[in-house]
């Protein structure tokens, strides 16, 4: 089956974390926004499902996937439905349930990290919330990046011990996707912090060690040198504002 | 089985997600940390699991559910794993996916509603970030109640229409967990913004009818009557705070 990932196409956004797991899984998808409006694809395709009347189950907002009859939206959602399918999750109902649980941490981590630089609200400007957005920023970075990477280097951590050592991956001892979120969550936070993330991110070495694990992954790597990676930009949840990265 | 849930005993919080399905579903449970530290419960039963070094998946914050072996954490996902079996989401994969997508949209409307009391951090007093409370505040009223209450409206609507008509639910023609979980949002925002709700409830007539359906429920109308429901706070998810009632 070929799925279809409705998503924005000039950022990265909540998108990349689907996008991931496709391109690791090795899927047969379209990324339905950035291809042409002459095709039935580009951002109408979109709003079709987004406002078309007929849909019993529309989505909220996207990203949301197409695979077959179904509309999945949610990221997490989305990867909850792909990670056996791409065999990127354990089929155990209580292994799909922990790395279910595992994602739906990035959710929370991915909007907190958004909400740096819009703390007031997305229906302003960034320019309308710059004092507000150092204030929550800097507790961001002080507080809440380290109680986040710092579960995840527990949860490697238990977790390789449960595995009989040396494997560093947050489920079981093969990549699966929360690992995948986890790369995607520290070249964020490295694009949009970097001072501070060279000081912070030496704490929890396993996080760093997986994220390096990923990023040599053949597919991957071969994904994030093509133009289907699209780069980090100030439209995005991962946003450089030199202001901000104390 | 005996369900144990875990979550902070002096507010609703997201725990009372949780609650609510619990006793919609007539299911055998015990609110551990409401117990006594005498009988091995209380707040210290709640630390003994978050930070017990032997957890190997382990929560990154409460609530979480023990059932059996397992420990489930992450609202949404709890109510994953109990919706099925306590007959509140239906049992085929494309109805359970639809049903977890709904909750997600709570997760996302749950956690803005926070953020309306505590914009700039959770690290810091409400008094210590009034000014940017209200600024948020006013523009959550304005943007983002309407646009999730518009939200649910619609799925009622395409739902009832796809269902023959006069059910009024958001997932077929019973009741499933999100609707639970759209009682508890309508009932928290009437809480904490009694004035502005009155004003933009009437908007959403069939969310206003199904939070009422919900309320009349035999299990839902004993629970909130008992002293299992614990009263809305000052210290929970919905405030009453009235400078940002506007």
């Amino acid at each position: 089956m070929q799925y279809e990932l409705y998503y924005w196409p000039t950022i990265q956004g909540r998108g990349e974390f689907v996008r991931l797991a496709l391109e690791e899984g090795g899927a047969d998808y379209v990324d339905v926004a950035r291809g042409k409006e002459d095709d039935g694809r580009g951002i109408p395709a979109v709003m079709r499902i987004l406002n078309g009347e007929d849909i019993t189950t529309p989505p909220f907002a996207p990203p949301f996937l197409k695979a077959g009859k179904l509309i999945i939206a949610q990221t997490a959602n989305i990867l909850l439905y792909l990670g056996p399918r791409l065999d990127l999750a354990p089929t155990s109902e209580a292994g799909r349930i922990w790395t279910h649980q595992l994602q739906l941490g990035f959710t929370d981590f991915v909007l907190e990290a958004h909400d740096t630089h819009h703390p007031i609200s997305n229906a302003l400007y960034y320019e309308e919330q710059i004092p507000e957005a150092k204030r929550r920023t800097n507790l961001f970075l002080k507080n809440r990046v380290p109680k986040h990477l710092g579960y995840l280097e527990r949860v490697i951590e238990r977790n390789t011990r449960a595995n009989g050592g040396g494997k560093g991956h947050l489920v079981g001892a093969t990549v699966t996707y929360p690992d995948l979120s986890l790369f995607q969550m520290v070249e964020g936070l490295r694009y949009a912090f970097p001072k501070a993330m060279e000081r912070i991110e030496k704490n929890y070495p396993r996080v760093v060690e997986l994220h390096d694990k990923v990023a040599k992954r053949p597919r991957i790597k071969a994904y994030l040198k093509s133009k289907r990676r699209i780069p980090f930009n100030e439209k995005g949840i991962f946003r450089r504002y030199p202001e901000l990265d104390a």
